[in-house]
């Protein structure tokens, strides 16, 4: 069986990060500096984003960069 | 102090996890279907390479996507 691809464990991960910290994708987008749309887009496996942006989300969300990858939650 | 960025720690394991499974960039750019130019600027910190292409590499070195994110190496 294929396994779930990166966009689907990216995203959802982003997903329960945010919502662990207890904040909007609108506070999120503040902290990171990218558009209210991409972290929005990012959350639904829409957007196909690079290590900068990856790295922009970790330290809004002040997280470590392996737990947007973890593959069991 | 500023933390080690995004690009440098995704290289280094990079370059790492490709000496450890013993195999060269060209190997690797047949496996993961990336040209060999594009592996050779990954592990130089050059390329600010996306999610899909993280997933290409991951699945050529046969490793979890974690271990490209670790910091303590």
């Amino acid at each position: 069986m294929e396994k779930n691809n990166i966009l689907q464990i990216f995203s959802k991960n982003m997903k329960r990060l945010r919502q662990n910290a207890r904040i909007t994708q609108e506070e999120l987008s503040f902290r990171s500096g990218l558009h209210k749309n991409y972290i929005s887009d990012a959350e639904r496996g829409k957007r196909n984003i690079s290590l900068k942006a990856i790295e922009k989300l970790a330290r809004g969300l002040e997280i470590n960069l392996t737990e947007f990858f973890m593959e069991n939650n």
